[in-house]
């Protein structure tokens, strides 16, 4: 089945569950703050997203089993969870007030604070509090996920040890980027490992996941795997190229926060490993400032576009395509035809995809 | 057994098991960044603290069971793993940049990016930033405690449930507090409920995790329950008290802090429904000032002086170890000796406590 009548079918669904978990809290408290906070939350959650995670967690459990759609709902959103609690943290760190064209969870509580216009906290602070609890409490909802299905307890305590895994590994990718915003010199290969870890590691844990509770072999698991990490680095890639020169519109996001934060993207160091002189002098010049100004952010652009980076960061993109391609034939045999389908498309989309 | 001999006894051996947490993670990494961020974490979870919960959890256990004592003191640390990432945040949250005399973690970052002379952030964010990830992670290595012991995955379920309760409970004691710092008239009864989550539930939790894995039966579980939140109602009415009128030199915490907040402690509750007509006015005044000067401070603590809050504050909290007393005395008959004493001699520490 293709990528789009997968999540066509399954959306809804997903949906649903994500829905269930914040209607059986929003049920239990009465004060009029915690009604607000959750239903924000919530509001937050069901606000958008291609829900790309759970999807592969169905379709890996699909893949070899099938047999309980319903519980596999259940267990495929805690990813879900986990990467918008990430996300939610991750806008405050970066200070990005609006993700997906829509104002960011921490963002949304500054505006709360406008509206009810509250004293003894400023604006700024009241909204990334509020923030930081929101992550905390994603992080909690989505353990439900490995707690409130028909699985055994087994196969559950080993789903909440992968979601564990799951967030040490992301972490370890957001502190290795955090740090690299402070290196020079750095390599395709660095650059490689901290998107492995920032991104690869949540959706090669949704596979996981699903191949968990479908009792996957493990050689087919590591096949899953490697699958799932070479999609993530596309996934990454293409969006470090979208973050700078993508369609504001259509990503919803302003394509001039990576450079200002001299972000290691693909991008950045493409262009530092390829331009040469007072080109290289210029970039570093330009990327150390603290305050860059709209002019020093297109003159980045001019010289990333000199340095040929789309073609080079896509052709980078192409070899995990490969990596990701193989895997999946060797999985061929031992696969259902429409979740063989489901990957093999949905590598397309994430390698071509323009938002 | 006392509680100075309980802890002496198993202070060791809880910091044994959360250093090995710690351990297993720093053998893993290779990132020199990655190095000094589990070091930095490992570091501030060592460097001191009481280790109640876990000394309440282990006897819990110990009171009914007591078989697996190398068990109970892996899952023991899961809920001190909490408690102190809802500190890193918390501390956050409040702009506390010391605990326990000692630099608050995202301090400890503050001052790693001046020593460093990171440039592209500024120390600050970077503190914060690193300080959200660091409670972020202590979060997550809590689930170790119940993913690396021996006990049945049932158990070990039933755990992780007790731990996502504990945390969803503290978070809406944190929100409460965060709205009632915009309201005035408050009861005593708005605040104890506040203080049950914020303070109540994670103590709770932790005896309820002993009695889980000892199996016992549920009329007892509601007496350490009811035994456990008013403990909890007792500690955070006496920090209230230590937090104003404290000695900093061995509380570690400055004593104006909740003042210049407008925290609703105890104090200024109990103040405000004491104090009538111009004193009443005045302390509103000063309270819902944005920036107070240590003369205002002073002038609070002037007031709450006025209104005998110490003391009535000390009266409320004596309601509350009574409940814990009675719960006690029924559970008199179905627990060891040593721990019935333990229990006994807790409370009458936390109640007597100067620090």
């Amino acid at each position: 089945m293709k990528f789009a009548n997968y999540a066509k079918k399954y959306l809804p669904k997903i949906n649903k569950e994500i829905q269930l978990i914040f209607n059986r809290k929003l049920e239990k408290v009465n004060n009029a703050f915690l009604k607000d906070y959750y239903s924000e939350l919530k509001d937050y959650f069901l606000a958008g997203g291609k829900r790309i995670r759970p999807l592969m967690c169905i379709a890996s459990y699909n893949a070899f089993n099938g047999e309980r759609e319903d519980q596999i709902l259940k267990a495929s959103i805690g990813t879900e969870f986990l990467h918008n609690a990430s996300l939610i943290h991750d806008d405050i760190i970066d200070k990005d007030d609006f993700r997906r064209g829509k104002p960011s969870f921490h963002y949304r509580f500054r505006q709360y604070h406008a509206k009810y216009q509250l004293k003894k906290m400023v604006a700024r602070d009241f909204g990334n509090n509020l923030g930081i609890l929101g992550g905390d409490s994603a992080f909690f909802f989505g353990l439900e996920a490995y707690l409130s299905n028909e699985y055994d307890d087994a196969s559950n305590i080993r789903g909440i040890r992968l979601y564990e895994q799951a967030y040490h590994e992301v972490c370890d990718g957001v502190l290795i980027e955090i740090d690299m915003v402070n290196k020079k010199d750095l390599s395709i290969s660095d650059y490689i490992e901290m998107i492995s870890l920032k991104t690869g590691a949540l959706i090669e844990k949704s596979v996981l996941i699903g191949a968990n509770y479908a009792r996957v072999e493990e050689k087919y698991q590591k096949l899953l795997s490697i699958y799932a990490i070479n999609l993530g680095i596309i996934f990454q890639i293409i969006d470090d190229i979208l973050g700078t020169f993508g369609d504001e519109k259509v990503t919803g996001k302003p394509t001039d926060g990576d450079i200002r934060e001299g972000k290691k993207t693909a991008l950045l160091i493409g262009a530092r490993n390829t331009l040469k002189g007072a080109e290289l002098t210029r970039l570093n010049e330009l990327i150390e400032n603290q305050e860059m100004t709209d002019f020093d952010v297109q003159e980045v652009r001019e010289l990333f576009k000199s340095a040929d980076v789309i073609n080079s960061s896509k052709h980078l993109a192409l070899k995990y395509y490969e990596g990701a391609k193989a895997a999946l034939n060797e999985l061929k045999l031992v696969i259902k035809e429409s979740e063989l389908e489901f990957f093999d498309d949905l590598l397309n989309f994430v390698y071509d995809r323009t938002f």
